[in-house]
C-alpha cells in the first residue's frame, strides 16, 4: 500500500494530505442552512451539510492530491449519523482514486484491536460473506498497549495490502509529558520508534513499510533524530498550519531522496475561505479557496525539498 | 457520577462490570441462525444477532449487577449496523437502570478529544438542538497525548456528571513494553497516575473523582502501588476470569472501606456457557449461565474483600 502512496505523491508532485476534519463552525452558513431546510436541525441535518462541504472540497481538490485523512472524531460525534457520512466520504474519495488515511487513532488488547483492524482496514467474516466495515486504505494507531496490542493490526496489513501509522510523537503542546519522558537516557518516543521499525519489518512494501509513524511538524529537532532512526519508515506529519508547523520545519521529516513523509493540513485547507488570503474567495467558492490553499502548501513544501 | 456507580455497587454488593464484547464465535448457533434466516449472512444479520444477544444477557443479569461494559470494537468492526447496535444497546442498558462504561479507549490532540468526548459522553450543538451521540455514563480514554488531550474529556465530565476511566497499567501482556519504562527511576504508568489524581481533583464527587484509572488485574504488584498513589480514583479492573486474573490479585485494588474498584469480565460471563461448570445449561440457556456465572463472579470477589 506505501507504495501506491508514494507513486500517487509522486504523480503529483504534493507530498501533502487534506484532513477531512468538518466542524460545523467551518461550514459556510447558506451551506448549513440548506441542510437544515430540508432535514432540520438535527443529526441528520448536520450530517448531509457535512457531506455536501466534503464532496464539494473533493471534487476541488482530489487532481491535485495523493490523499485525504478523514478524522473518525468529527463524524462520530454525530452519532451513527455522522459515522455513515465518514463511510460515505472514504468511498467517494477512493472512487476519486484518492489514497483514505483514516484517522482513529484506535489501540486495545490484542483481540480488541483486531476487531478494530477488522473494522477499519480489514475484513469481517460473516457466515461464508466477508465484508469491510469501513475500509479506508490506512489507518492511524496508538502504541500505549505495546505489541500486543499493535500486531492485529500488522497481521491486517500484511493479509489485506493496508498501510497503518503509528502515533510515536504527536503534534500537540503537551506530547511531551510522557512521550518525552527519559528512560535509560532516552525518550519514550524513541523507545517507539524502534518499535515500530520492527513491527514494519513484517510488512516492507519496496524501500518503505506500510507500517509508517505519526511525527508531529511541531518538534523539527525530533522529527530529525526520528528520520535517521527509522529510515524506512514514512511518516505522517500533523501540525502544518493551523497548529503552527512551518515548511523549514518540515525538511527534516523527509528523506534525501525526497519521499519519507507526506504532511497533513485540515483547518488550513478546508476552511481557508475563512481567513486571508483565501477569504477573498467568499463562502459561496469556499472549495475554490480550498484549492488555492493546496496549491500554495504544495509550493510551500516543494520549496524546502 | 462516580457515586451514582457506588450506590449501585452497595446495592448489588457486586463490584462488577459485565463487558458486553459480543464476538460471533461466542454466540449460539441457533441464535445466529434465526437472524441470518431473517437478514441473511450479512452484517445486518450479525447485528441483529448481537442484540438478541446481548438483549438475553441484560435481561437475565441486569438485577444483579451495576453496570455494563460494551467494547465499541467489537461492534465498530460490523461498520454503520453494528454501531447502530452499540448504541441501543448502551439504550437498553440505561433503561434497566445499568450505568454504562463505553469502552472506546479515545484520544487525541485537544480539539479531537473535544469532539470524542461529546461524541461519547457529551453532547453536540445542532442549531439551537443539542443532541448526544452514543450517550454513555463512562468512557475509557488513552492518555498518550498527556492532558491537552484528557481535558477536553474532563471538562465534559464536570459539565455533565459523567465519567471517565484512563488507561493507566493494562491488562495484556505486553503493557509493559512502554508503560513500564523507568523515567527518572519511575515507571511510566506511575507518572500517568499522578496526573489521573491531577485530572481527577477537578472532577471530584464525594471521596472519589469522576476520573477513573484502568488497572488491571494480572499485574497485582503494581496495583497495590497505584492504590496507594491514587486513593481518591476508582479503578476499573480488566483481565480478570479469561484473561487470567484471580480474585486473590484484585484484593490490592479496593480500598479498606471495601471500595474503589470495580472489575470486569467479559467473556467470562457472556460465554460462559461454553465452558465447564455452565456448559451443563445449553446453549438454550445460554442466558441463565451467564446470571449463575455473575452469580459466581460476584461470590469470588466478596470473598477477598
Amino acid at each position: 500500500m506505501i507504495q501506491k502512496l508514494i507513486e500517487k505523491i509522486q504523480k503529483t508532485k504534493a507530498p501533502i494530505c487534506v484532513g477531512l476534519d468538518p466542524m460545523l463552525s467551518y461550514l459556510p452558513e447558506y451551506l448549513l442552512q440548506k441542510s437544515f431546510d430540508r432535514y432540520g436541525e438535527t443529526l441528520e441535518g448536520a450530517a448531509d451539510a457535512i457531506w455536501e462541504f466534503n464532496k464539494a472540497i473533493v471534487d476541488a481538490t482530489y487532481d491535485l492530491i495523493p490523499s485525504v485523512k478523514p478524522q473518525i472524531a468529527m463524524y462520530e460525534q454525530f452519532g451513527i449519523e455522522g459515522l455513515k457520512v465518514y463511510k460515505k466520504t472514504v468511498d467517494y474519495c477512493q472512487g476519486k482514486g484518492l489514497i483514505v488515511i483514516g484517522d482513529a487513532k484506535r489501540g486495545d488488547i490484542g483481540s480488541t484491536s483486531a476487531a478494530y483492524a477488522a473494522a477499519h482496514i480489514g475484513k469481517v467474516k460473516i457466515g461464508s460473506n466477508v465484508f469491510s466495515g469501513f475500509g479506508t486504505d490506512f489507518l492511524t494507531v496508538n502504541p500505549y498497549f505495546g505489541t500486543d496490542g499493535v500486531k492485529p493490526f500488522v497481521d491486517v496489513c500484511r493479509e489485506n495490502d493496508k498501510g497503518l501509522f503509528i502515533l510515536v510523537k504527536t503534534s500537540n503542546p503537551s506530547s511531551g509529558e510522557f512521550q518525552d519522558k527519559l528512560a535509560d537516557g532516552r525518550p519514550v518516543y524513541e523507545l517507539v520508534a524502534e518499535k515500530v521499525v520492527e513491527w514494519g519489518s513484517e510488512s516492507m512494501d519496496g524501500n518503505y513499510s506500510n507500517v509508517g509513524a505519526v511525527v508531529g511538524a511541531t518538534y523539527p529537532e525530533m522529527s530529525r533524530i526520528l528520520r535517521k532512526l527509522m529510515p524506512q519508515t514514512y511518516f505522517l506529519v500533523p501540525g502544518y498550519g493551523a497548529q503552527g508547523g512551518t515548511a523549514e520545519d518540515l525538511k527534516y521529516c523527509f528523506n534525501e531522496d525526497g519521499l519519507g513523509a507526506i504532511v497533513n493540513s485540515s483547518r488550513g485547507i478546508i476552511a481557508a475561505y475563512k481567513k486571508a488570503p483565501y477569504d477573498k474567495f467568499g463562502p459561496e467558492h469556499f472549495a475554490d479557496a480550498s484549492r488555492q490553499a493546496v496549491l500554495d502548501m504544495a509550493a510551500d513544501i516543494n520549496r524546502v525539498l
